[in-house]
């Protein structure tokens, strides 16, 4: 097995095990002592991979990210339009274990985004990345008839990035998040007003 | 002058200058040390107040949702139906400098609300009085049928409280927040969405 693949799992060992600490003990509980240890891997073992601190935190908020826009991808693969849409969104609900974890740490990171303009570009970069998406999305519903609302794109794609952001933010509260049942209905109401024509 | 009211100007001291260090060297950098120093007091003299770090930072999170709220009655006072809706969720929106500190004070302590019960107990109080509000004057606009849409209240609230979130969360950040004429369009698209009768 070729050496940058055993390098890869261990980067990746490394960042999921931070995703944990900051998930059980708060970001503020990260060290690269810490993740070595909870990892069992010997003091200094984490250097070689993450050098600092700031780079094993940016590739762990990277990487949750990243996977939600992969899951989003595969969600939505073959589809356009509103359904293309309905995918995104649900996607990007807190609905179960996987997600509800992964917006956790993502939420642990806005703090860190005031403070830090690495992490802040991540955050923007998913955003805008979310934003094209929709707003292809809406095109392609709006050239099929399917979207007739006289709401503009702009609009509707702010309305449904910061409803979701703020849904993500939810879950850090933990049982006073919202249902997933009520996460869908909010996601379907959305939906709902895009088909409806000008009046 | 009563000895009382120096202790409370003296507090709001303490807080004001605690929030302002979180704006600008983040949560992390909070100590009762640090904050002796940006006041100018001496070391030592932070704890006949907040004897603890967490009492300090506890307080700072509560004073801004108690701020929120404040300004929220103000600004409602008087007024029932949909015309107090749109006054609590325009004030809600990080539209001018003060509410913008106060988004970016609160959304700093996103993190800490995982991790420590009294904290997401601050953020759970104020969410419920949020949305306590909010179903007071949509029962008033139903009352008088300006509140018209087939929604029920409880989605209605879910969607206006989630998205606020979710734009008090954006400002954290900077650049890319969206900008205070967009907030207002998309409260004023939530507040039409509640005038349109039942299809």
């Amino acid at each position: 097995m070729p050496r940058t693949v055993d390098r890869d799992r261990r980067r990746d060992e490394l960042v999921a095990a931070t995703g944990r600490l900051i998930l059980d003990e708060g970001l503020a509980a990260v060290t690269l002592r810490r993740v070595a240890e909870v990892t069992g891997f010997a003091n200094g073992a984490v250097k070689p991979y993450f050098p600092t601190k700031d780079e094993l935190l940016h590739a762990t908020c990277r990487q949750a990210f990243e996977r939600a826009e992969a899951r989003v991808a595969t969600a939505v693969d073959g589809t356009t339009g509103l359904e293309a849409l309905r995918r995104q969104w649900v996607e990007l609900l807190p609905l179960d274990d996987e997600r509800r974890l992964e917006a956790r740490v993502v939420t642990a990171f806005w703090e860190a985004a005031t403070q830090d303009r690495a992490v802040a570009a991540l955050f923007a970069g998913h955003h805008e990345r979310c934003r094209t998406r929709m707003y292809q999305h809406l095109r392609e519903g709006r050239a099929r008839g399917e979207v007739r609302t006289a709401e503009s794109d702009e609009t509707v794609v702010d309305e449904a990035l910061w409803l979701l952001v703020g849904l993500r933010a939810s879950v850090a509260l933990g049982g006073d998040a919202i249902t997933p049942r009520r996460q869908r209905m909010l996601v379907e109401k959305l939906l709902e007003h895009l088909t409806v024509p000008p009046r």
